[in-house]
Parts: structure tokens; sequence; C-alpha cells
């Protein structure tokens, strides 16, 4: 055991049984969703309030252990692992929904508290919480990874519809960073500092969220391509037509080909959108008709819509699968995923140009993007107990993303730095990550919080190395 | 003269005539846009590039020498005052367009770029860039103070539509915050934290900007209602509707008093609504059928509206006159304006009981505001050579913004903090302005940066004293 038994004791003393340093459990807390080292944390806690969070981390920074706040553990660039040890602070039972303000079209929920079950708890408002990363992610974990996904080219990303952050300073101190009006001038924006911060800066405990209006009428749409530059290019025009898209994904040929492999559908292997639009009956149905002309003009294929509930399912069915179809390609293999986004007009060039680089790789690796964002995910199928294709998997991935900075892209649209993509964000942004690391030491200068991700710090915080 | 001759004997190296201590300039450089005390920078530089505001910082901080950035003075908390003296760094100069990308929805500009120049440069690619505070305010200035106005509620606020900046930092180095792509996960974000900076982490000298299309058609609508209560519930109804108003202004009955006697016309004198709508015809059409009804239910009067844009400015006319009007209202008199933002279900009371208590002030005082984001202004028409006046004023507006903080809502929507609300600052976020100071001194360690504004800090650079 590398973290002091005096840290264990006094977390024992203010958790009692909500202390675990069983194997099962750390094992549980050392992975997030998509492939890294397995790094496990020597102690997992469950606190249940903002006070027992201040009291964990005011115990884990005197005894200069490691702290790492999880959530899910769905995030997808290796956020959660415990690469130095310490103490995994596990907010899942913080899962109280504190206050829906309907007439505000906002709420207030704890940090542990998961989408669907927000969604599920406001229905019968007629709003809704549109993020939606895939996973059944909580809410503090979306806020501290930026999380994004399906429906941000309508909708907006975490970045866009948290109003307000409840955070435990690394010295133990709270604040709210702002009010709940809708709009505010108020100081430094602290709200945007910790979404997306990946546990660095504290312990996001409570968060606010704008909410939104259940659509009238949703209809989904699914139609394929000649290429991906027909497919990339009809949601450009699309976009430049003012159709509000509400989500616009795109499978490549490779991914259309494991959909049908492993749910047995028929789709023509051939680059895919799945669309979904939302608004009145008479507005959907006039962005459904722009969009069918706009994808005849392009080559697009037979042009399948609905706004039934159950044949939408059935429409978006191949899109669900994807991971799993993915993960079929190869028996026994894991999924490694990664992400860039690009400015829309050299979407098509980037994903083409990947497609053609990855002729030559080994590995099965589909692509699917939130093409209205100009984002897009390569998902490699690996023996992740071969050194060497993981090698490969890198060279593969370090080309994509150098790829996308070179068209004025980003390393990562929506998956973050945390392990995976620290030197990528240096190659991205220069001086800016010494700003960031300049931050980061003013308000942890023993680099106690979540040491490790997003930002190389010399020195830091290591479980057992200081006592 | 409090600048030591060896910092202007520098900055005249540097730009020659670009440096200007004339009493004409200073003066023009001593105030911003509503009343607060003038106090004037000892000289006002011109630098034309982001390498010379390098050097101005550079010679500033070495100098211990207070740096105040300057766009068009049209900010309004007193964010430009040179309350301790210094150099003005005017960047006006700087008004290239560095680039537009249609497909990509995005522009590129220097900060002395004016958003009204800017948008008649994009007009011929069918977009344009919402944001409008008013004032034809440099796009660097809107930047640093968070700018946001009429069509917020549809468009968001400059929060909302930066994709990055460009900061050269107290210490002289440059940044970019961000790549040009639409959405990143890349690190902490430090687009939104100088986003509303007021000047006191750096200076801005490039924006990426989002720009939307132009809507098909666009309608003006003009109503009045029996009460304040009427007209906001009428547009909270709208919102929870999903009729995505593009804006939506209410200007009180002492305000339509006040513009009825300074333009001639003769609307009742009545709180009024002021909206516009934006989309497809068939969908403008459709907002403000829904828009009607809404409004008759209220009890709203004559609900005039139109699509022709002569019209459109003839109806919206009142609005746009209100500043003017304000002032009319006592000849030899200056405006003080405030504003606050609370949650959309406490707006109707918040104004109600400003409105009640401002019955025993003796100043004129409208009220008129963005209620689609319950935000709204306050004016006062005082003598600003009378302390009582200016006390009474205050008074007033401390009680305003208690009332819309015990309401959860914010001192500022959209005019930010500067000189005037910087007690206010701490009395909505308490321990939260601690970490605003440690970010603040985190980067700009002796306090040049804009020195007095936002944040109280405990000694700084004022000129004359340090040398």
């Amino acid at each position: 055991m590398a973290v002091p038994q005096s840290v264990l004791d006094s977390l024992k003393q203010l958790l009692g049984d909500r202390l675990s340093t069983s194997a099962s459990v750390r094992e549980q807390h050392g992975r997030d969703e998509f492939w890294h080292h397995q790094a496990e944390p020597d102690a997992v806690v469950f606190p249940l309030t903002t006070e027992e969070v201040v009291g964990v981390v005011d115990i884990c920074r005197d005894g200069a252990v490691p702290l790492i706040p999880f959530g899910t553990g769905t995030s997808v660039e290796g956020h959660v692992q415990a690469v130095h040890g310490g103490v995994s602070v596990d907010v899942t039972g913080m899962d109280s929904i504190l206050a829906v303000n309907p007439l505000d079209f906002d709420c207030i929920v704890q940090a542990g508290v998961r989408r669907k079950q927000l969604n599920e708890h406001i229905r019968d408002t007629g709003l809704f919480f549109p993020v939606d990363p895939g996973a059944d992610a909580s809410l503090g974990g979306m806020t501290a990874t930026r999380a994004s996904g399906t429906n941000a080219v309508r909708y907006g990303t975490m970045k866009d519809n948290v109003l307000a952050v409840k955070v435990v300073l690394p010295d133990g101190r709270v604040i709210d960073t702002a009010r709940r009006a809708k709009k505010t001038a108020a100081g430094l924006d602290l709200t945007h500092l910790y979404i997306g911060s990946e546990g660095i800066l504290g312990v996001i405990t409570e968060v606010t969220l704008k909410l939104h209006g259940i659509p009238e009428v949703t209809s989904a749409a699914v139609v394929p391509f000649p290429s991906v530059e027909a497919a990339v290019d009809s949601v450009v025009t699309a976009i430049q037509s003012g159709i509000p898209i509400a989500r616009c994904e795109l499978m490549d040929a490779v991914m259309m080909g494991a959909v049908n492999a492993y749910s047995g559908f028929d789709y023509p292997v051939e680059p895919t959108l799945f669309m979904e639009f939302d608004g009145t009956k008479r507005g959907v149905e006039e962005q459904i008709e722009m969009m069918r002309a706009i994808a005849e003009d392009q080559g697009g294929g037979e042009f399948q819509w609905t706004s039934d509930q159950e044949e939408r399912n059935r429409l978006w069915q191949a899109r669900h699968d994807s991971a799993y179809a993915a993960k079929a390609l190869r028996e026994g293999c894991e999924l490694w995923g990664t992400d860039v986004c690009v400015p829309l007009s050299r979407l098509t060039e980037c994903m083409t140009e990947t497609r053609k680089d990855l002729e030559s790789c080994s590995l099965p690796a589909p692509m699917l993007g939130h093409v209205g964002d100009g984002n897009f995910h390569l998902i490699f199928v690996l023996d992740t107990s071969n050194d060497a294709e993981i090698k490969e998997a890198e060279e593969y991935n370090e080309r994509m993303i150098m790829r996308a900075l070179a068209m004025d892209g980003t390393c990562t649209g929506e998956h973050g730095i945390g392990l995976g993509k620290k030197d990528f964000l240096v190659a991205e942004l220069g001086p800016a990550v010494d700003v960031m690391r300049q931050l980061k030491l003013a308000l942890d200068p023993t680099n106690f919080m979540n040491p490790g991700k997003m930002i190389e710090i010399e020195g830091g915080v290591r479980a057992g190395e200081v006592t």
C-alpha cells in the first residue's frame, strides 16, 4: 500500500464503510472506457456530500496523496487512471437532483447524477438535457471532460449547457462559479475554467445545467453516399442553408461493413449519414425535403426517413451498434479510440487522407464522425498484449492528429487530453500550455489533483513518495 | 507627468508619432460611455501589430507603469479609466480583417475591427456577426467585456461567438488560446478565461469569431402591455413554446414616455415589447402568429408587425432612440446606466419591485430590458456635479443589485464589473473572487494590467509611485 496508513485511517474515520481498498473496487477504478494501461488507485472513497469531498481533499492534500475524481469511468483518454497511485473519489453516490426550474429552463444536480436519470426525472416538464456522449455518464464527469456527442451540432457541448459549478478547490475552499442567471458579465469566467478541467483543478460536486424544450416532432433519416466527400459536402450545404440538423453522424464504409456483419443489416457498404431533425411538424417536413434534395444533388442513394419513435430507433440501430460492431471485428481484442476536429471546409480532406493512410494499417480501423461539427473518430481494434500493434496504432494516430493540426484543427474535438494526448496538446497550443500549467500550479501548488493528466508537471505528488 | 520619462522615451522609440500625450487625446481616453469619474492616462499609444503590443507591454511592465487596453471606449463600467495613471493602449488602428472563411462560418479579425465594419465586409458571403451591444464597438473590446446585446436571446453573447483569441500576456508572451475547429476538448479553456477578462490578464490583439447565415426573412413587431408582468409573461411563454425570438426588448412606461417626448411618437405610455423574428418566410409567419396569440392572452394592445426593412426600422426607432430620449429628460445631465440579470421566473418580480422602489427616487430613471435573457437596465439621468444625486443613484442601484442577488441573479448581465461593481462581485460570488485574484496574480504578479478594475488587489502599480 503506497498511501500512508495515517491517510487511510483519516479517510476511514470520515467515511466509514465508504472507503474501499478491495482489489475488485480498485480494479474497476483503474481504467476508463477505451484501452489505456490500467493504473489502479490505492483506495476508493464514496463521499455523499460536498462537505465530505472537502474532508477527502484536505486529507489527501495534507497527506501528499494523489486524488483522482471519478464519475462513471466512461471517459476515454485515461482520465481516471491512478498513474501515480492515490485515492479515487467516486461521486456516483452523489446522485440527487437538487432543483428543477422549468420556467427558467435549468436544473441543479449533484455531480454523480447520470444524464439518463436526469432526463427521466424531468420528462414531465416537457424539457430535456441534450448533451449525449453515448455513455450514460455522470453530469459531473461530463462537465469535467467538456463532453459532447451526437447532437452538439444543434445543442452545443457541455461548454454551452453548464451555467455554474460548485467546486471543492485543492486547498479545500468551496466556490460557486456563477449564479443561475442565464447571462452574466460578472468577473473572470471560472465556470468555463472548470468545464473540461479534467479533475486537475478541483472536484466538481454540483452542476447547474441548461435545459431545452422537447421538440414537437423528431424525425430520423439515413442515406448512403458514393464517397465521404459527397456525404460531408451534403452536410456543409445543409448547414449553410440554415437547416438546423439536430444530429448528423457519418459512418465510413469500413464501419458500415462492420455493422452489417455484427447486426445482420444489409446496408450498402458505403459512407452513410445518420441524421435527426426536430422542431414543429411543418418545420421538420421542410427540413427533410431540403435535405433530401441536397443529398440527391450529391449522388446520395435511397433516402429513408421516419418520425415514428420505433422506426427511428431501427434506423439508428446501426449507429448505436457501432462500438460493439467494431469490437466484433477481431475476437478478444479491445478498442482504442481517438478523435480530431477540423474546420468544416477541411473535413473531407482530413477524413479522406486518413482513410488513405489507413490502407497500409494492419489493424481494423473504422471511422465515424459528428460531421456537422467537423469532428470524427478513428477506432483501432487491437490486441493490447501486442506492443507492436499498440505502436502501429500510435503511429497512425499521430499522423492523423498532425494532419488535423496542419488544417487548423484540434487534437481532440471531444475526448479530451487525459493521458493520451499530452504531447499533442503542446503541438497544438505551444506556449498556451505553459499558461495552463501556471493556472494549475496557482490553484494546486503540490499537484496532487489528478497528477499526470492533461499537463506534464515536473515533480509533483506520487503516492508513497512523500509522506 | 507621472509616467517616467524613460518609459515615454522607449515608447516614442518604438512607435514614433503613434505615442500621444496631448490633453485632448488623453481626455478622450479617460472615460467610457456612461458616467464615471474621469481618469486620464498619462499617455496614449496606437500600436498596429501584435509585435508592437508586445513592445508596449514589455516597456510598461519593466517601467512599472499601468497599462490600460482601449478599444472604442464604449464600455460602460469605467473599464478604460486610468485610475492609477499609466498608458492607454488604443488598438483601433489594428483594424484588419485577416481572414473570412465562409464555408467554416468563421473569421479572424484584429482587435480594433468594429462590428459594423465586419458586417459590411462580409455581407456578400450571406453571413453576419450577430452580437450587437448597441455601440459600434471594437471586436477586441467586445471580447474583453463579454459583450452581449439585443439579440443574445437567439445568438448568444461573445461567450458563445468567440472561437479563439490571440493575447499578449503581461510577461510579453503571445498565445493563441485555440485553433479554428468549431469544437475542442484540448486542455483548459483559455479562450473563455480571456472573454470578459476586462484587460486585467493581457491585451487581446486578434479574435476568431463565429459567423451566422443571414436569415431569409426578418420581421419586427411592437406591442404594448397593461403591465410589466404581462409583457414578461408573454416572453416566457413564447420561449417555453420554442419560438426562437431573435430580439426581444422591453421598455417600461417611463421609458416610453421619454421616447414619445423625444421623438414625437404617440405610443401608449405602457410597458412595450419590441421584438424581431427571423428564419424562413413560413417559419417567421408561424412565429408571428404564435406570438400574437400569446400577447392577446396577456391583454396586449395593438400588435404592429412588418417584414419590410424600412418599416422595421420605423418600428424599432423608439428603441434605438432610448438613450437619447433618456438624456433629454433633463437638460445638461448625464446618463449612468446599470444592469442586472435574474432567472427568467424572477424577472417580473425584480423589475416590478425595482420600479416600486424608484417611486421615491428624485431622478428620472427609465428601465429597459433584454427580457428574453432575464436581463434589464436601469438608467439614471443625473447632474454629475451634484454629489447628493450620485449618492442617491448609488443607493437605488445597490438595492436593485441586492434584490437581483437575492433572486439568484447576477450583479451584471452584460455591463461587466470595471470600476463600478467590484464590491457587488464580492457580494455575488464571495470566495470565487479570491480565485479570480489568484489567477490574475499568477499571470500579472505586479498588477500593472488595467489595475483597479474588476478585482481589488492590495498594492499594485501606480504610475509615478514605482520607477
